[in-house]
């Protein structure tokens, strides 16, 4: 099964980019799901991975079985990818990898997502990124307010286009691997609230 | 276009029956579509619905064009469907109809949505159903909990397989329609809170 890359004709973000951390060959998406599955088992957290939006527009009904889908595209969401409540409060937050090594490219985010959690900040909402250089098998959680004041500059004289290492060495807070759960980005957000 | 109805093979719940509520024709998702593009508009809430979950089996990649999925089926939803942040609060609601008039059938709604609700409870979010009498065109938010405790009395002895609508008038809250929002649930959800 192919997927098209989220650059060509509005089709989603997709990891497939298998990686091989702790030999267990599992794409960030793959990581973070089931963590929440961790959390959501143990009564720690209720968040989902939202589903990718399609825009139907054939269906078969074939007797005695399920109906079949025959025309559908890929729609752009509206929304960041994941969301769900924590301790009382709301979460929101993007997954992106990136095989740089020094910096993070601000063309893994969308427009949308920025504004998305733009408007989570406003309402009170916990908003954050969590950005994982894999060639250096590093993961970070990076504040939605460090993320929107680089987002924000980019278009201004001098803007920058990505966000340094240095800044996620200094501002993001680092996710280690471990087991149950995986990943403890929540022992993060902690940090946040 | 015509979709599955949720009780056959696993389909998702479609509201295709057409309102005539101010003769605007809309079907209670759209309503609340468009209630929460008022409230997002006005920085008031974000509360969203969620994509419709699918199971992608085959892609085809037109050259020149956008990906067309040529093979799908509707998965069910591991959660209600809408959800989203209020005022730092956590919201998260699925909207029924039903054409009965004096009572509201308990199978509207899954095992994995009133199990969903009770998670979210459990983290302070705020979660209801929206419930709508089309015959009757009377909107109630009905709490969680009392949902909840119906959904849970079902199987006991002389258990009921709905709540009746004298409960609806007792322990929930109308909803009035009106213009900007269509529908104004949070107005109901500030009693809640």
């Amino acid at each position: 099964m192919r997927y098209q890359p989220s650059d060509i004709a509005g089709g989603p973000t997709i990891k497939s980019r298998v990686t091989t951390h702790g030999g267990r060959g599992m794409t960030l998406e793959q990581e973070i799901n089931e963590s929440n599955q961790y959390y959501l088992a143990h009564d720690i957290a209720v968040i989902h991975k939202k589903p990718t939006p399609i825009q139907i527009v054939k269906v078969d009904y074939p007797k005695r079985s399920a109906a079949v889908i025959r025309e559908a595209y890929f729609r752009q969401a509206s929304t960041t990818d994941y969301n769900g409540i924590y301790r009382g409060r709301y979460i929101d937050f993007d997954a992106k990898e990136t095989k740089e090594t020094t910096r993070f490219p601000l063309d893994n985010f969308h427009q949308h997502q920025v504004d998305h959690m733009r408007q989570c900040l406003k309402q009170g909402g916990i908003c954050f990124g969590l950005i994982k250089f894999v060639s250096l098998d590093q993961l970070y959680l990076l504040k939605a307010s460090d993320l929107i004041s680089y987002w924000d500059q980019q278009n201004t004289a001098n803007g920058r286009k990505s966000i340094p290492m240095s800044v996620f060495q200094q501002r993001a807070i680092s996710v280690k691997y471990q087991l149950n759960p995986l990943i403890a980005y929540l022992d993060a957000v902690d940090q946040l609230i």
